[in-house]
């Protein structure tokens, strides 16, 4: 085998055409483009597929309209707190890290977690000491500060509404017209059928009581097996927690025998939208197969294979 | 179908006879006997699984011989931080707690944050500010300060060690005697059919980092799926996480139509093997058939049925 493949997502959910200006609409295509053609540098340089995964996330970490790194949006106590997970099919080892403040790339965090805590999951403060323990980079609050996001939360921080949540009450009302669940994540095979997959997030807007949801939980929202696949979702996270959704793919394929296409079809287009779970994850196997599946309106999403695909999109197809 | 069962553990490891006198022996039997007592009341009384699981845990919650709640060991900075989660079979809800402090029962407050919070899954002072808005029972330092974890704790302080680990390394050299995996959990299943599990600990001795373990996440240390089974597991919390045991057991049932004896056996007494994971679950399915399977020396447990099976037992059979 030496054929490699990279997929990356921007975040799913109510995206329609007529909600974003033809500029930013192409500043989003570029936004994907840039993570993409980073991640395949790496693949095409017989790289890693988990370094192709670290390099695809920060690069949407490091730009501003994805929320995720940088562009992560507010709590309601209007702080940037984020999560990661990374994780290689092989040995399948896993990081992640929940509740972070102030550190650069968080997905890069997680596969230090991954490489040398001893740990998988590292929370909190306590991520934050293990981070400067290891010379991570940091960042100030002002880097994380941006403008379009202070307003979003400035426009419900003073109500119950937490954005980006699937509690219909919660969204009843709600002045955003845009129902969409901020989170990136990549998912890769590489020349030699190693897999790996990694998810990284801002949360939700205005999101209260330190709530972790599915990106940085192992099987949920991140999952990757060189026998199976590899995974990363975004959508409704407590909905993806209940399913969870990553190793349910896998499990499918490897206990049933289903292909890769079939096992991503039932699980987010029957098992979740059963459930009442918008969203959507992107996978690929180690043939090299590769799904960019949803059940919201659009997901920010591309894909690059050593076979000479290579597209971005946002709407349905 | 009106029978109902009901399983608990309280840790798992190198639980050896000469290590426990007879006098702590006879008290960990009772504790064991006690939270199954309080669990088979709720059930008898025709009450929910869910409600059996939440009441046989807070027993051992309460009991200052097992990690969790009174109980818990001491983190590196000489605090107490706890995870606790929980889960129904029938709608697939759960509730999960991680990090918190001053909670008296965090089995109670991840049920509360399953019914009350609109999400799975809070952590830190979040958490703790969820559980204040909700009324639930708060308990000061002092609640949980027990001597022998504090000289557990003073032991190994000015150490690297942390005790419960999985590394090696960090064992070696290590002045407990004992390698033990401090977890509590409950499973049932009720007169209805209906499953419940959960699970709750107070972690690693001399833990750093805000560490987080499998007994908080859904699909890994706990879950309950009506169609399949429910869980409980104990052990080396980092390979339960990158196994997803839990959700795997449940899969083999589903996908691959095994039994609950042939699902667990495979994933505890096989695959955590080979992977070196140490620990151990119990389950129930929906017949009342119920599994206590480990792969390490011991693991306190118990189990009582409407058929009349009421045992505890600490080490190998």
């Amino acid at each position: 085998m030496s054929t490699f493949t990279l997929a990356i997502h921007g975040g799913a959910g109510t995206i329609l055409k007529s909600m974003l200006t033809p500029e930013l609409e192409t500043k989003y295509l570029q936004g994907l483009q840039q993570a993409l053609d980073k991640g395949y540098e790496v693949l095409a340089q017989q790289g890693s597929s988990l370094d192709a995964v670290k390099a695809a996330i920060m690069s949407l970490e490091d730009n501003e309209l994805f929320n995720a790194g940088r562009g992560s949006v507010f709590t309601k106590k209007g702080i940037n707190e984020m999560d990661a997970a990374i994780m290689e099919g092989t040995q399948l080892g896993g990081g992640a890290v929940a509740g972070v403040r102030n550190i650069k790339n968080p997905i890069a965090l997680a596969k230090e977690v991954m490489l040398h805590s001893g740990h998988v999951m590292l929370s909190g403060n306590g991520a934050k000491e293990f981070a400067l323990n290891r010379g991570m980079e940091m960042a100030p609050d002002e880097y994380f500060f941006t403008k379009y996001r202070y307003d979003q939360w400035i426009e419900i921080r003073d109500s119950d509404f937490y954005q980006l949540d699937h509690k219909e009450d919660n969204l009843k009302g709600m002045p955003s017209q845009e129902k969409k669940f901020g989170t990136v994540g990549a998912v890769a095979v590489d020349m030699n059928g190693h897999i790996a997959a990694g998810t990284s997030t801002g949360g939700m807007t205005n999101k209260r009581y330190g709530r972790i949801g599915d990106s940085p939980l192992l099987g949920v929202g991140t999952y990757a097996n060189d026998a199976t696949c590899g995974i990363s979702c975004t959508g409704h996270g407590e909905y993806f927690m209940r399913a969870v959704v990553a190793y349910d793919v896998s499990c499918l394929m490897e206990y049933k025998g289903l292909s890769l296409q079939e096992a991503c079809h039932i699980v987010v287009k029957e098992k979740l939208v059963k459930m009442g779970g918008e969203g959507g994850l992107i996978a690929v196997d180690a043939l090299g197969n590769f799904e960019l599946c949803y059940n919201s309106e659009g997901m920010y999403r591309g894909v690059r294979t050593s076979e000479g695909i290579n597209k971005v999109a946002i709407y349905k197809d």
